[in-house]
């Protein structure tokens, strides 16, 4: 089994400053300027000068086939400036985000670099929409799915239907995904969508992929967004508030959906976070808030499944009575998640885990702040699952 | 200025284990079956089992514009049926496979694992090979270079016309690099090209961007390559002649060479090279041989001075008396540079390591064996030098 090596005392990693664009559609800027947008808000929030930063991480799944720009990271180092810093961009479809933190949250843990900006960014829209969910079957087997016209609406659908028939998962409660998160997203001004929606609404929107509906896909969203790392003994040199990476783990599965014994179970997720919880030492009942990759609304039921906050087949209960809902037990993507906080796929990752960073400093806007959080989870999917990272953040 | 935290010990690293593919035009192969033919040469040559990686690192510039292939590293976790070890990609244009080697360098050097495969890989004869230009214009700066038809034969056209008119080099002294590539391409039985050829055929070939022909660029070619890494303590265990790397360093540039004060020197390659041998603590003169990044035959001429084995406007002199040929006094690209043996992109840095590797070992097939080598440098370039990575790799 994939493992670290155990032999060697780490260091611990914080998270001292953030900053991200507001998600949607950006007509007048590109891959640069939301860049540009993102990292000097993380900058001006960590109190540091660009010149600081020792290395870039760059997370970004496709800047080759949306706007036809790879070397992503060498554009970033040169818009921002910092040459000759190393510039690394790492991509794992939309778990690109959570892959570059890791990265960067490794060089910090080792010793070998102080001072880290991890950014994710995509430009999606210089593309038609169609065009858009082509590209994205970049993040599937190309031989094996998308090369017969599979579509991650329509791998996701799968899973969907497989789990309604296995689980009796309802229509109408599968749903109240989307209603919850478009009412979270009503209460974050960076969101894509700030509108509230109901059940009916969902049920009534276009049909995508069955049984998934419109209202059950996160959108097609431009975005940046990047945090600064720094060693945990250093973090208070740079804000107030660190907030501790206690865990950022990762696991690989098949990269096509047939090769699963089970399609209503992420493997890759179920690992990263056994893996997770035994590094930060906690388990999932001391988690307060988590950001979970609901790319479509069925992928956030297997995540509450696969993190083990419920057994499974029993996540729809958690739709009942407002727990997921901020004020509720387990409150479930305060920014609106994927859907309505919109899907930059290469800044997703970086995205949550700022979300999380806000709530445990008690900055999250208005109506949507969970009181007294303490711990919170992200979980970033690549593709249908080949790549997920799971990131366990405590404030200190 | 970038530099690495100083405050940290780190441990030596060592390559224990090298495979590659031919390069060339593999129309029955694909990118996981390149990755598998490389990567299993490795893992034999390092005699380890797969399940023993505990990280797997993936150079790949374009695989979503080559073959509508992203999320490649998880493909390759995937096919070598390594699941659930964690698999990342990176990508820095033609630097990427250097940027990989650096990652997985890293990776070990802090102690947080122990047993590491570093692979590169490129499928890039699916596409027409005008098309696989536009692609690889991904490298450049899109807005500002690639949008107003902007290739790269033509912007290193413009370096060499700058260079030929500011330092007096012929055009059949350029000529001169390609001959002495393709005499050691032709012992290289991996060589994409293994024919030698004369000045009259570079300078009678079909002329691409005056002053650049034919024979003055590195082909489209496939192919894959992976070396296994491992704490330099333990890779006694592996093999018997372990490959130390005493230095990776990376430096960026700008984007654009429009913003370069000088486009006949790149400041990354100097940057990573002084950095480099700072930390090897050695100096070019203790060189036995090198590789570097022969995109264009120009090159080639700016990397001797860049690093360091010239004075500036002199490296032309090299090319007299066969210095650079084997058996000469800085044997180049003994295994036919970019130029002979190949340039699939991604893979091109992990090549170039595996040809020193080889040589230090004295491995190296046939003719091209350097006698005594014990101390080699490779140098890899992104786009037009955005992007620069130089390692140093010494026999123990």
């Amino acid at each position: 089994m994939s493992k670290l090596a155990t032999n060697t005392k780490k260091r611990d990693v914080a998270i001292v400053g953030v900053g991200s664009t507001p998600i949607g559609e950006h007509w007048d800027k590109g891959l640069r300027e939301l860049t540009w947008d993102a990292s000097i808000a993380a900058v001006e929030d960590a109190k540091i000068r660009g010149k600081d930063l020792e290395l870039i991480i760059v997370g970004n799944m496709s800047g080759g086939m949306f706007v036809g720009q790879e070397h992503v990271a060498a554009l970033v180092a040169d818009f921002l400036g910092l040459k000759p810093t190393p510039a690394v961009r790492v991509e794992a479809a939309c778990a690109s985000g959570g892959v570059a933190l890791r990265q960067g949250y490794l060089a910090v843990a080792s010793g070998l670099y102080d001072l880290v900006a991890v950014g994710g960014v995509e430009k999606m829209t210089d593309v038609q929409a169609g065009w858009a969910t082509s590209i994205l079957t970049g993040a599937m087997d190309f031989e094996w799915e998308a090369y017969f016209g599979t579509t991650f609406p329509g791998i996701y659908a799968l899973m969907a239907r497989r789990y309604m028939h296995q689980y009796g998962l309802t229509r109408e409660k599968l749903a109240e995904v989307a209603v919850k998160n478009h009412y979270h997203g009503s209460s974050n001004p960076l969101a894509h969508f700030q509108n509230r929606i109901k059940v009916e609404d969902v049920l009534n929107s276009s049909l995508v992929a069955d049984p998934l509906r419109l209202y059950d896909c996160s959108p097609i969203s431009d975005g940046g967004a990047c945090v600064i790392l720094a060693p945990a003994e250093k973090a208070k040199q740079y804000t107030e508030t660190p907030i501790i990476i206690e865990a950022s783990t990762q696991a690989s599965d098949t990269l096509s959906l047939f090769e699963r014994e089970d399609i209503c179970t992420l493997d890759a997720t179920v690992e990263a976070a056994k893996q997770a919880y035994s590094r930060a030492k906690i388990s999932p009942k001391d988690v307060d808030i988590i950001e979970v990759h609901d790319c479509f609304t069925i992928a956030e039921i297997l995540a509450l499944e696969d993190l083990g906050f419920c057994k499974k087949g029993e996540a729809a209960k958690f739709y009942e009575g407002e727990q997921t809902y901020v004020g509720g037990t387990l409150p479930v993507n305060t920014d609106g998640g994927l859907k309505a906080s919109g899907h930059p796929v290469g800044a997703t990752g970086i995205k949550q885990v700022i979300e999380i960073v806000k709530q445990l400093r008690g900055e999250a806007e208005g109506a949507r702040q969970v009181k007294g959080a303490e711990i919170g989870l992200a979980q970033n999917v690549g593709g249908s699952g080949a790549t997920v990272v799971v990131t366990i953040l405590r404030r200190r």
